[in-house]
């Protein structure tokens, strides 16, 4: 069975906000990474594509780093959504994070050429800071941690 | 001044590893980061192409975090090849690492448009783990600081 992400936060974001080349759904190169709730979860499911590699056979880091990236602030956008009173999908504008912190520990090597599944736990710091610990899985098998520190986008982002 | 990097540790891995997507320097569609000594420092340069964006004007921080990892793994080779007695251009074959960790704190949104620059310290470990702390400059402000814990490459990652 496959699992797919019905309902992401980042199909709702203002097109002002969609051009992020992990989860930006306006550009065309970026990865369109997608996350929505899991449960009492939050997950994003991508496959790295032919390029994404660290060695053949081996999925980059980079591209790991960037996928729990995105994954962490569209799971500290959905948790807020939520706590806001709004489901994804009602057409509520969702509150914009930027990461504070990332950091990945690389648990074993990341198998190319499958689905990435990351899985996210979504802890409230304050009403404005939110930490996302977050597992990527591979084929069932655990390849990553990461934790994201996520910050309700500042004014200076805003141009 | 144009500073660039002259002797690049990635222009000498092998064939069999110059596929990452970050440093690669046979991976078509890659980054192609290249990382040397720059005084007692390490440095990479990389200017973001047009899509690497989180929001318009700003640096995409999964591409930041890139940065840093190839910067990290690219920066240990040569820490390890220079306590093994060798220059970067003089033919021997540098160790080859990975990242077991990533860590990338934001200092400040980093502008897109202008060359940002990593510059690298190298602590050791043991002689198969090192450290490298990263500062992340764009038009000579300081926008993020790193840290990569690169180990040699285990067998697990050879075919």
């Amino acid at each position: 069975m496959e699992i797919i992400v019905h309902k992401a936060i980042q199909d709702e974001y203002p097109d002002d906000f969609a051009w992020c080349y992990g989860c930006g759904r306006l550009n065309e190169k970026g990865h369109h990474f997608r996350t929505g709730w899991h449960g009492e979860q939050t997950m994003t499911i991508f496959t790295p594509k032919p390029e994404h590699l660290a060695l053949p056979g081996f999925v980059y880091g980079g591209l790991i780093a960037s996928f729990v990236d995105c994954h962490g602030t569209g799971s500290a956008s959905l948790a807020l959504h939520r706590k806001n009173g709004h489901d994804v999908g009602e057409g509520a504008e969702p509150p914009r994070f930027v990461t504070a912190s990332l950091k990945v520990d690389f648990v074993k090597p990341t198998p190319h050429g499958v689905a990435l599944k990351a899985l996210g736990t979504v802890h409230e710091i304050h009403p404005k800071k939110w930490k996302v610990e977050t597992e990527v899985y591979a084929d069932g098998e655990l390849c990553a941690r990461g934790e994201v520190v996520a910050v309700v986008m500042p004014s200076t982002f805003i141009k």
